[in-house]
């Protein structure tokens, strides 16, 4: 597994799910969604720690999303939900960084969420988790702080659809690879940021990581 | 340049342009946009001549959109539109493959299109071309025909936006990369296929395509 702790450096693409905690859904006034709603980032927006969120050109609402992140360990097409776990290489924190009045145009037109998603640095995301770090990733606190305020506070527990299905789910239609990441949702808790901004955000106690935001 | 030709094998992203051509854009009912219409497929999509391309389980309206394909040669960020053909690496020829159901249902729900649009088989390409093969991508016949007969017969000067544009406009957003391939949108006549239709598809006399359909 040393080499898939690159992932963010061969990893080919990073499948996210949108509205997959009920009370997100509910805080942007979204319906519960009776299957997952896919969308894709391009690798081009990982970020690492040392490295600055920075708000694209035009954005005037950028906001935060904590999630728990898959890292795909092998190749996955039409896997079954009871065999999934065995494709799961490892975990990350990431961050779905969205440009929400972009994504609020987008939703009203009909358009795709790609640039609202997938500008640069739209993914900082930790360093690899090895996967015997969580055994189990239904249960995993996750959390986030703006200039040291917790904004996002929420468990794994509270998924709309579990890591199994999803990666299940997406094999139906898109391939996994190894490297590729699965970001799998947010709890309730968005917020607005602004330049200058600290971000803080952890997976219980295994993980956590800060960005700085930047105009 | 013998690298750039494994661009399917190596590069990161499939960046997309909706509605580049405005006789397309009128087919569907669609507005002429004001700026590029921009989403992203995974390298996943990618099929080469003698790959089948598959219907997606429960799409029941699988339709074909032949496009201009640019491979980009060099990583690129906010670039100037004088300076954007520097980028291009060479082209191809691409299919973009679109379940149209699917993409009707996202458009309604202001959902993602990134399942319409990047199911597996859903990049069906040619081999790389060298760039001198064509030294004015804004002037090039492209069309398509499925089982002999013609249904999209264009060129690329009737696209909305140059591949100059949309390279300077990408590049503000998405950080493009060696091996990254640009679609720069379809001419009209796009249609729907059934399992065993065959597809030819080409760009002038410079390469031309052969798929199959399957269910
Ligand atoms: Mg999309
Ligand atoms: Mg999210
Ligand atoms: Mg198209």
């Amino acid at each position: 597994m040393a080499k898939l702790a690159q992932f963010k450096d061969f990893g080919k693409k990073i499948v996210c799910v949108g509205r997959n905690y009920r009370e997100h859904a509910a805080e942007l006034g979204n319906p519960v969604p009776s299957k997952p709603i896919l969308f894709l980032k391009p690798t081009t927006a990982y970020i690492s720690e040392g490295q600055a969120i920075k708000i694209p050109k035009g954005c005037t609402d950028l906001n935060h999303e904590v999630e728990l992140g898959v890292v795909i360990g092998s190749r996955a097409t039409n896997v079954q939900e009871s065999e999934a776990m065995k494709y799961v290489g490892g975990y990350a924190l990431g961050l779905d960084m969205t440009a929400r009045d972009w994504q609020a145009e987008a939703k009203k037109n009909g358009h795709p969420w790609s640039l609202a998603k997938g500008f640069d640095t739209s993914c900082p995301i930790s360093a690899f988790i090895e996967k015997d770090k969580i055994p189990n990733p239904e249960n995993v606190d996750i959390w986030l702080k703006v200039n040291g305020e917790t904004r996002q506070s929420g468990n794994t527990k509270d998924m709309i659809f579990s890591v199994a299905h999803l990666i299940s789910y997406i094999s139906q239609f898109f391939t996994l690879e190894p490297g590729d990441l699965l970001l799998t949702g947010t709890p309730a808790g968005v917020s607005k940021l602004k330049s200058g901004d600290i971000i803080q955000a952890g997976l219980g106690d295994v993980v956590n990581v800060q960005f700085t935001v930047q105009s």
